[in-house]
C-alpha cells in the first residue's frame, strides 16, 4: 500500500519558487507558460494495513508534519501495488 | 491548460529529506510508514495552446529546467479546464 500526496500553496499565498521558474522559463522563450507553482511530491509506503487506515495515517501524517496548515493545502491518494 | 508534473528522485538516489521526514514520523508513532520519498509537484498553466504543444513544451520544460536528469524522474499529465 502507497499513499502519494501532493502539497501546494494555498491560493494568495506568495510562492517565490514558482515566481523563479515561471520568469526563467519564459526568458528561455516558452512564453504562452504562466503561474508556476512549485510544491511537494511524496510518496510513502505502509506496512500490513488497510486501504481506510492508509488513508487515516496519511491525512493525520499531513496534518501534523508535511504541510504547513497556514500556507498550504494537501491532496492525497492511496494507491494498491 | 495545465500541466501538472511529478518529479521524483530515481530509485538508488539517496534522499535525505525522504529519510529525515520517514524518520520523524516512526518517531511520532507511525510505525507502519516507511521508504518516504519527497519530490517536487509543479503546477504551470498555458496561453492559447493545443494539447499536443502543451505536453511538448511540458516535456522541454522538465528536460531542460524542472528535472536534474542525473537524479531525478518526471511524469505529468495534461488537465483541460
Amino acid at each position: 500500500m502507497r499513499a502519494k500526496i501532493y502539497i501546494r500553496y494555498k491560493d494568495g499565498i506568495l510562492d517565490p519558487q514558482g515566481t523563479t521558474v515561471g520568469h526563467a522559463l519564459n526568458s528561455m522563450g516558452y512564453d504562452a507558460i504562466h503561474d508556476v507553482s512549485v510544491g511537494k511530491f511524496i510518496e510513502m509506503n505502509f506496512n500490513d494495513v488497510t486501504k481506510e487506515e492508509a488513508e487515516r495515517l496519511t491525512d493525520e501524517s499531513c496534518r501534523k508534519l508535511l504541510s504547513n496548515p497556514n500556507t498550504e493545502s494537501y491532496k492525497f491518494e492511496i494507491v494498491e501495488d
